[in-house]
């Protein structure tokens, strides 16, 4: 049984993006693939166009834009140990979605990427106290991330907690502290909807479910507030906060709000349905592990095919959202969700 | 050397304003004990006067309202684990001298004390957060605090976690959702000072320094560091912020700012020192803690009279710091320095 958990949990843990078992994505089906290239993390990244957007270009940008600004906010300084346990997690590469998304949004609304950069690194700060806190043993238990130990393999399970911590603590003051050029107002809503998005409405709320839900049988209901809370949760603050910080009015933060929440659900749905298409075709190394536990997902719940329709209408739905905005400057957003939501792995 | 460890944690931990090995105050000396009564936390205080300042009849006070706030702000709701887990650990009694703090500074420079309610709560879910996470068992491990479980005996260590987390996060959201009637950029100060307070600049360092110098001789400064860091940091987080949101100028901050760190760096001293009087004595039932693990102390670095004059001169230095105020305004900041410099155990 313990093993079985434990099976159960890594499935559960790399269901999150940017977690070690999900690689880049391959291309779009019917999508030209245009080129690989390294990113600024060292991972390959296939190109998607839309339309003369070079979805790749942008993204190893971002990364390095990104990777710069986490590496100066958070220096290294006395207590050594605390911030290297906090830099060996948070410069550890991943593919900077959310930070991407959050400029992605302010940018789309007429802002500067400079004034939503503070926020755009919080979210990865928080992303990765998530998976820091996650690999302890008292949870997923994980010896490796991205390749290399895990934290608390590294720094041992105390310091590893206080890393998490610190990170955690720095994204809302490094918001406060560092957004430039936005009135006051903006930046205290940003804070709100990012603590939304992690305590016990948030991610938080979403991993104590499905901790819950571990060996049972759970209804749609539950599967959908696991899923939209445990992901989807921080790509939604990541999106409308970009969106706030950009200075959008209402109805564009709201569907903005929709987009995100889209794509973070078809996310997940797309994960269930890749554990069993794996399991069928025999592809990928990381199989079927939803199945081997007995593990409630979209396709145990819906079929495969409904499954699919799903996700689909997901990502549809959110692109629809950005219908009413400049179609060069909805590009990265367009392409941002089409990298989600046909990902083959 | 795990035993020693272990009993030195335990000492460690129990530095913090707040643990349960620390009782409430008897009379200072010299000072006239008025009565016992009950707080809204069912512990006992003894009552200290500041001229006709009914120090025991505040605290009550105080802490009845601080309750009040901190349970309307975490309800119970769905998940309900970690809502319970929350509020299990944040509602169980205790003190509130950090909202004591905050509350007091805003209304000294003149704030309505509804305004600094939301940052008052704040510090008690920081406070709370951190002992959560202390308490696990890759930390000090203890089994009860408050004459209760602890947290993760009672959760499991993975809501626990969670937990702390959710309270670390809520607390920065709850300030910037629910203070009222204040300047955004006053909010925003706030959210600083309290994320200064407990990552790698605060708390969770003084944490991290203490664990390294564990069955290590450190010198002063290390040891200051410590003191600073564990508890003078949240202590002076609350005061600064009260202050902050009842619109205090920057000389009346910087003038609390010394306050609270005299206070908060006293309290360690003071601690350091009852260690030894408590062996020698034979007073209390946790003495000689420190000895027994040979722990770097104040006394055994500076003797125990010149030990005994640090923390005097500290707590003179605090209340100095109040010397330009209306002394009716004063008092409670007065009687929380003397409840603090003088406590017997």
């Amino acid at each position: 049984m313990i093993a079985q958990q434990r099976v159960c949990r890594v499935a559960r843990d790399a269901r999150r993006i940017g977690a070690s078992r999900v690689p880049l994505a391959k291309a779009a089906p019917g999508r030209k693939v245009v080129a690989h290239v390294a990113t600024a993390t060292a991972e390959k990244v296939d190109v998607k166009q839309a339309g003369s957007f070079d979805f790749n270009t942008y993204m190893v940008d971002r990364a390095k834009l990104v990777n710069k600004a986490l590496d100066d906010a958070v220096p290294l300084k006395y207590p050594e140990t605390l911030n290297e346990s906090m830099r060996y997690s948070l410069l550890a590469g991943g593919k900077r979605v959310r930070p991407a998304l959050c400029l992605a949004a302010c940018e789309l609304v007429g802002g500067d990427v400079q004034a939503a950069l503070p926020a755009a690194c919080a979210m990865e700060m928080v992303h990765t106290m998530s998976l820091i806190h996650d690999d302890l043993p008292s949870m997923d238990n994980d010896d490796f991330r991205r390749g290399r130990p895990t934290n608390h393999k590294v720094y041992g399970e105390d310091t590893a907690i206080l890393a998490g911590d610190a990170l955690l603590s720095y994204s809302f003051e490094h918001i406060a502290r560092a957004t430039k050029g936005v009135p006051a107002e903006r930046v205290l809503r940003v804070i709100m909807e990012l603590g939304k998005a992690v305590g016990q409405d948030g991610l938080v709320a979403g991993q104590v479910v499905d901790i819950q839900s571990e060996d049972k049988e759970v209804g749609l209901d539950v599967l959908k507030y696991i899923h939209e809370h445990k992901t989807a949760a921080l790509l939604e603050a990541s999106v409308v906060c970009g969106a706030i910080l950009g200075g959008a009015d209402e109805g564009t933060i709201e569907k903005l709000r929709k987009y995100s929440l889209n794509i973070g659900l078809a996310f997940q749905v797309i994960d269930d349905i890749l554990d069993v298409t794996a399991t069928t075709e025999q592809l990928g190394k990381t199989a079927a592990k939803d199945l081997a536990v007995n593990k409630t997902t979209y396709p145990k719940l819906l079929g495969l095919e409904k499954s699919k329709q799903v996700a689909d209408d997901l990502i549809k739905e959110a692109i629809q959202q950005l219908d009413g905005f400049d179609p060069v400057k909805a590009a990265p957003l367009v392409a941002l969700a089409k990298f989600i939501g046909y990902r083959q792995n």
